[in-house]
């Protein structure tokens, strides 16, 4: 598979209450199409992923709504997976070029949250849990306290293993104006932050955002015909489901969409784990990036957390994770996640990412996660 | 493009207070694999068309609740577009297979609608419609009217051509069990009911309704390789967007993006309109089957309503138009119409329909729409 990414695009992520949804649409939608240098006729198919503009806009027609801010009338598919919705918007889009039936396709992954006050944006994201942890009372930080828990039993890991994720990917998102915390932080501030759900505190939790990012997509005999030059493409897309409450799952030491998803992409790349020079990962708790360290095979289960600490992860180190800043700093608008981390790993391979730059990489992973695992999506891009 | 359709399953449509949203994908997914034979492990990709689970459910993570429901864990992917939700999740399916990544997709539209108050679902709905026609405190029935008014201003149109199109989809309706109102009514029974926006009456109106379809899709080399008996296929599916809001549009007297979805449709199946034996149109309200036989190219512009009371477009008429008993009469559970009416199509095909059985049909069309023309899709399906 090769898929060529003509474009990105990331509005800055964080509290931007002078946008509205439509409007963050519309920059990311335009900021891509000028990197790619494609106009919005050009474009004969766009994806979009949000998951809560029916719960906080009152909008469950975003199709439309996306077509009327850009001015289109190619079709345009809205696609919802929780918090994995930007990475399936970039799977479809990755589909429709395979099928032949468009040759270009814009992605947009776009969500306003801060609008709203903090309780109703906890229980609209609890629509991404199953109706007994809804009933059960459970919140998002306390689904992955619970596998925090379990991680920290199993492994004897530790409080301050979880915080070395908060502390690495803040020192990442400092090298990042896009991020919504730009701005280190120390051990001593993550651990003796506000409990949230024991064993996870404030820092240990990603923030609720506004932000949207875009992508522009092209068929590789498009792009041949175009003479544009061939830069990044993606070489593997996979997509893998899980059942949606935790209590139901097998166990509560992985998630196996991940594992999934991620045997899928290595598989269509004809790559392997050991080839990936950096990551961008689903940090929505610290605990999730130890998980995702494991599932998608760059540790052995039990030894992600050992990493966090010694630097092979962080920028400089062996294989960074989340250079971004991750969903922990740079923020987390929920559907605008999964295309972000596109952008993210698009920067990187261009060497156009600045004071975060991974020194000559080749080959990039992105895994995006819906609700506490039910659904993930990963992508390999290279050069 | 040939797309074979192995199974094809729908509930009842009407006031289901004993099944939840997961019984109806359940009992609509189980039927369509019945109907395949294939079993679950067998379905590579599944697509879940739905507009309000997240609004009347809680519920924004459908793709895991699918996955948990069928106990599959391939992909699956959750399309919103409104009422053309269904159409749209149908489309999708098509590409995932036009791309080769997969070989086989199952496909549901359901809605679970009655559990909420009636205003409730009726504001839940306006989020189908754009921010100023929700500040404007229009309502779906009010949006159409304002077609309907334009309409039969321009053409001279009455309100009793408008009231033969509910008399006919209830007479279709009467023969098929699964209807939502499987009886019959008078035009002094349309022309009587209760005033809901001028000239809207209740009787011009759709249903809110629970229900779901299903369908099993899979690539024509799949089906070759199984030795599966090739019968119904997709051999066209087109999908256009139009501005969101009736202010914005050029025109009040068609849906642009029915005539742009229905040009590709016919265009990749090589079909002219001439031959089309049947069809499954978006008929939410009365207007909109009159607006879709001439956007559709059935009939000129202005001369749509002529048909409605001389017997053209019924059972037993040149081309039966919404055999089904249309969303008016065979109910609209919003996500799953899109899907039903393939479904409709293809036991059409099949010549399992009935009493309602169109004489050997060989093209039948499905046609959905999201709000009030945004979104629409547009299905051609033969022997």
């Amino acid at each position: 598979m090769k898929i060529p990414v003509l474009g990105v695009c990331q509005t800055k992520f964080g509290e931007l209450w002078s946008q509205s949804l439509a409007d963050l649409i519309l920059e990311a939608g335009q900021g891509a199409l000028r990197d790619s240098g494609l106009k919005i006729d050009e474009i004969e198919m766009i994806f979009v992923g949000n998951m809560l503009a029916g719960l906080t806009q009152d909008q469950e027609h975003l199709t439309s709504l996306v077509a009327s801010v850009l001015q289109s009338s190619a079709p345009v598919v809205r696609v919802e997976a929780a918090c994995a919705s930007g990475g399936m918007a970039i799977h479809q889009a990755v589909l429709a070029i395979l099928s032949g039936q468009v040759e270009t396709a814009l992605v947009i992954g776009a969500e306003k949250m801060t609008d709203q006050p903090a309780e109703e944006i906890a229980q609209a994201l609890m629509a991404a849990a199953s109706p007994e942890e809804q009933a059960a009372g459970l919140t998002f930080p306390g689904l992955y306290a619970l596998l925090a828990q379990e991680y920290l039993r199993e492994f004897s890991a530790t409080e301050t293993d979880l915080a070395q994720v908060a502390v690495k990917n803040h020192h990442h998102a400092s090298f990042n104006p896009k991020s919504h915390f730009p701005f280190p932080v120390t051990l001593d501030q993550v651990l003796s932050s506000s409990p949230i759900a024991d064993p996870l505190k404030l820092l240990d939790c990603s923030p609720v955002s506004d932000g949207a990012a875009a992508v522009v997509l092209a068929g590789p005999s498009w792009v041949k015909r175009k003479s544009q030059k061939n830069g990044i493409a993606i070489i593997g897309s996979g997509q893998a489901s899980d059942v949606l409450g935790l209590s139901q799952r097998r166990s509560l030491l992985e998630l196996a969409a991940t594992r999934q998803a991620a045997q899928i992409a290595f598989l269509q790349a004809g790559a392997e784990v050991k080839d990936v020079s950096l990551a961008e990962v689903h940090d929505c708790f610290t605990i999730a990036e130890i998980l995702a360290l494991e599932d998608l095979g760059f540790y052995k289960k039990g030894e992600g957390h050992v990493v966090e600490g010694n630097g092979e992860v962080k920028l400089g180190g062996k294989r960074p994770i989340n250079t971004s800043g991750g969903l922990k700093a740079c923020g987390h608008p929920v559907g605008a996640t999964g295309v972000k981390q596109v952008v993210e790993a698009v920067w990187q391979l261009r060497e156009a990412a600045g004071k975060r730059q991974v020194p000559h990489p080749h080959l990039a992973l992105t895994h995006n996660v819906g609700g506490s695992g039910g659904t993930c999506v990963v992508h390999l891009l290279a050069k």
